[in-house]
């Protein structure tokens, strides 16, 4: 297995007739996908997707990949190839046509309308090329072949790529649902095809190569969903993503058979499932919907409501709802559905809604007590079938943290990838196939770039720093006026603290203390202002220390008047 | 389902001949369990926990209960019986005793032994009585009968209070493995017994009743440690609960018959296993154990460490090594083994640690991929057998998030307890045990009191929001010197900004615009400090939110010179 050295250096110019893949995003974390190929002096971008922010990154809106190595060549970018519609993968695309509005985009319909969409809030109205499975369409110099794949959003394609260096396979996000919903299966044939002509690297969705088997089939879910509305007293209330054209459809079908009216819940709800509908992906039985405004009009029993936040994102409705902050009250007797997955790092926020909500007396039906959610890429047992067929040359697990592209190169060893030939590259690292053989050369810079507010990249790991000891400890504030000329303190020192969890009161004797201290060092004479700021740091960071064995920030401010 | 009524007054003075159980930690949270049992004027504690901070708790270190409502009756508990050794059972019993250190500790040989322990590090030696599965002890006006019950840790207790009001049973943490390591069952005969007698009221662990069927054995996890041991190239490092004796048993045991040596790493771990092995708890054959010092003598494949930090703590040696921060650097070809449940909430931490590990080279096996780990607590289909055979006349959940007290009483009711028999309280809420019928009478205060470096309680809701505030938006101090007779800018605004992201250049137009308002405003007459302070907070704001779109905190301070 090729690892990348932790002092890789920066990546070589790229030999004559050779590929050269840099990932900007996606490995390493599950998160803002972002692929550049280069042959021949152009670019071709697969996916430019957003990473939502932890704990560790207090404040951040949103995380992009880092434009940086691409920067000064973006009227070299033939295209953006978008493998499907969610935000990992399509979420930054506004913040590169900002810079270059004219690069085109390629991608399915569904695909297309939704980046559309939110280009149109941005103010973009972008080239776009449609393309559909079983097409091919020459994208500068690369020769882009487009493959149906089946995830958990529809019109999702992988993308072969041809250059005079070999062929590359990138299956975006993927599983293999033999009995989907809308009957479009992964196009196994068609990859036997690209195998039978040859296969020189595969970049594969390694997200649940540690799940072992198969992912159950989306339709599995009905007869949950079916169970629910069989047994629900009053309103049921579905959380989902508002991607998630099949599982809506499922709980649309469910209201129909139960004889209830449908409503949607939330702005990206109302949009998408308008998209999806209109474009023909969502299927709505006759005068099912209703706005929501008319719900009061209804009986409980005979009310759907679907809505987001099933992440348990804390302004979505489903989070409101749950602290009784929404107009919707939840009572006793109703039913609400978390049909959803549970991404790690969200757990606590989920479990906050949850209980929330039984605490009100709702019926919360999840994935951990029902069967209501499938996940949307394959898992253990269907790589193993993905990789028997395709016979890649060399392998390369992308979309997933170090664990799960172990986990995928592992697999793909086993079912006789040879170990030499599997790449486990990070964000940044650059990989060239030369000669048929896929080898890491370099890195290029790929950090996180993080949008906080209107401004995008300008808070840096130095402002995340302060803002984790600025939550953890809070901070004390010194400040003390100084006379320029004969250096003697003239007010001060004034304290001011927050979240220090130290009463103001309680400054009282240490303020005594430093009063008396700075007079004794200015009797030797007069002082400057770093001197100063040092001794107001150590007296109070000793006096904190000693007293409550905490770390607050101390920040001494000195004035001259 | 009885619960607790938002509007909820405080309780009404007990009935003579009532029995009153009030719980002040684990109903609605998992930790910090504590119950108080008020019978003729006496009180008799179940347990005197810990709770772990979530990161709506940013910077502190423990949460206890609240024991104010019991704080002017210390001299009136006559024990706390303490049915296990784990911190969320045991944590808080120091901060009880500093306030009486006269109250007796009841519990088994070895969680007296693990609590004993901890107070000698708070330097307080307990009255301890120490009793034994089948025993009855006559605490004050409580008649206790103790039941050996299984758990993730030897020798827990389950324990029955009789009084003239009736008898309650609360489980404390159980499950029911029919093939336990030890030989020591949860005792269902002696159950059944209680059940003949009549039990009025079970406070029974929910923490599990959402999962369905039943807990796997623990001997089960060998057949996967011995997979581990057998095909192990280098070093094997398990990372388990310090308290988990059986799991670290079967660890000893196979690294005995694969013939490898075992070094303790940490604290807590060397003490408990100590206490373990002195108490005959943990069977060490021969010189199995080495110390961790002399390591580097043996080969890499002859050496097995078992340490801490499976939950991802990030000081623990398991973080440090997947950072390549510790003494032990993690090499390609060494196993990770987490033989750990993963505590919701703690996803995150695991995770990054997980992949730290891979990233180095580890192959890291844990409960996501293999079979290493069962949980303590009694399951769905465990619950069912245990209602049927206590069949208590009142049902009360405890040890669970609403979620889970919910899921539980739902059991209960399946199993005929009657659902007006089922009481879903929550902290604080107090029931009464009166005819034989349990019901809700009202609460008292029952808070998070928070640790915090070497304070007890003197962090409050209002700096933990502080703080909150402070860790996603930073702040900006804004510091104005005027001359007191005359109203008059004698320096400033001076600012100093921490954490907002904004550099302290883009602040010199404000702070131009901020001096001019003052100016103006100072122009019509004397500005007061208050109108001050609203001026800079109002401008600053303005300003931040316009060009930002952020919100940080804004401090005025006024200096009259």
């Amino acid at each position: 297995m090729s690892h990348p050295h932790p002092e890789l250096g920066a990546a070589p110019a790229l030999k004559e007739g050779a590929l050269r893949i840099t990932p900007l995003g996606g490995l390493g974390e599950i998160g803002r996908n972002m692929t550049v190929f280069e042959y021949g002096g152009r670019l071709l971008i697969v996916d430019c997707g957003v990473l939502f922010p932890e704990d560790e990154q207090p404040g951040i809106d949103l995380i992009l990949p880092d434009f940086s190595s691409i920067r000064d060549r973006l009227d070299k970018i033939d295209g953006i190839v978008l493998t499907h519609g969610h935000e990992d993968h399509i979420g930054a695309v506004p913040y590169l046509l900002r810079e270059n509005p004219d690069i085109p985009l390629i991608g399915s319909k569904l695909t297309l309308a939704l980046i559309e969409a939110k280009l149109a809030e941005h103010r973009i109205r972008p080239y776009v090329l449609e393309v559909k499975e079983g097409e091919r369409e020459r994208i500068g110099p690369f020769d882009c072949e487009f493959i149906a794949v089946n995830h958990s959003i529809p019109d999702a394609l992988a993308v072969a790529i041809r250059t005079p260096a070999g062929m590359v396979v990138a299956t975006g996000d993927f599983k293999m649902d033999q009995l989907p919903l809308d009957g479009r299966l992964t196009d196994l044939p068609a990859f036997a095809k690209l195998a039978e002509e040859g296969m020189d690297l595969l970049l594969v969705d390694s997200t649940n190569a540690e799940v072992p088997g198969f992912i159950p089939h989306e339709r599995d879910i009905s007869a949950a969903l079916r169970n629910v509305f069989a047994n629900a007293e009053r309103r049921i209330i579905v959380a989902s993503f508002a991607s998630h054209v099949h599982r809506i459809q499922q709980v649309l079908d469910a209201a129909h058979e139960y004889k209830r009216k449908v409503a949607f819940v939330g702005r990206s709800m109302v949009r998408n499932m308008g998209i999806a509908r209109d474009l023909g992906y969502l299927k709505v039985p006759g005068n099912l919907i209703v706005d929501v405004k008319t719900l009061d009009d209804l009986p409980d029993k005979d009310v759907v409501l679907i809505c987001t936040g099933s992440q348990g994102e804390p302004m979505a409705a489903l989070s409101r709802m749950a602290n009784r902050d929404h107009q919707i009250r939840i009572v006793e007797g109703d039913t609400v559905v978390l049909a959803s997955s549970l991404i790690p790092g969200n757990e606590t926020a989920i479990y906050r809604v949850i209980n929330g909500l039984t605490r009100w007396g709702a019926n919360v039906v999840h994935k951990g007590n029902a069967k209501v959610h499938v996940s949307g890429h394959a898992s253990a047992g269907e790589l193993l079938y993905f990789f028997n067929i395709c016979k890649p040359r060399n392998l390369m697990p992308v979309h997933g943290e170090w664990r799960h592209l172990r986990a995928c190169a592992d697999l793909g060893i086993k079912t006789g990838i040879p170990k030499e030939r599997t790449v486990i590259a990070e964000d940044g690292v650059v990989v060239d196939l030369v000669d048929g053989v896929a080898k890491i050369v370099g890195k290029v810079q790929a950090g996180y770039v993080y949008v906080d507010g209107s401004s995008v990249g300008d808070i840096t790991e130095a402002s995340l720093k302060d803002r984790r000891i600025l939550g953890e400890e809070g901070f004390i504030s010194v400040f003390v006026v100084v006379d320029s000329s004969s250096g003697k303190i003239v007010s001060g020192p004034t304290i001011q603290a927050r979240g220090s969890g130290i009463d103001d009161s309680a400054f009282v004797p240490v303020v005594a203390k430093l009063q008396e201290a700075l007079e004794r060092s200015a009797s030797d004479g007069v002082l400057e202002v770093r001197q100063i700021q040092q001794l107001v740091r150590r007296t109070i960071g000793k006096w904190v220390a000693d007293n409550y064995r905490r770390r607050p920030m101390i920040l001494p401010v000195v004035v001259e008047v």
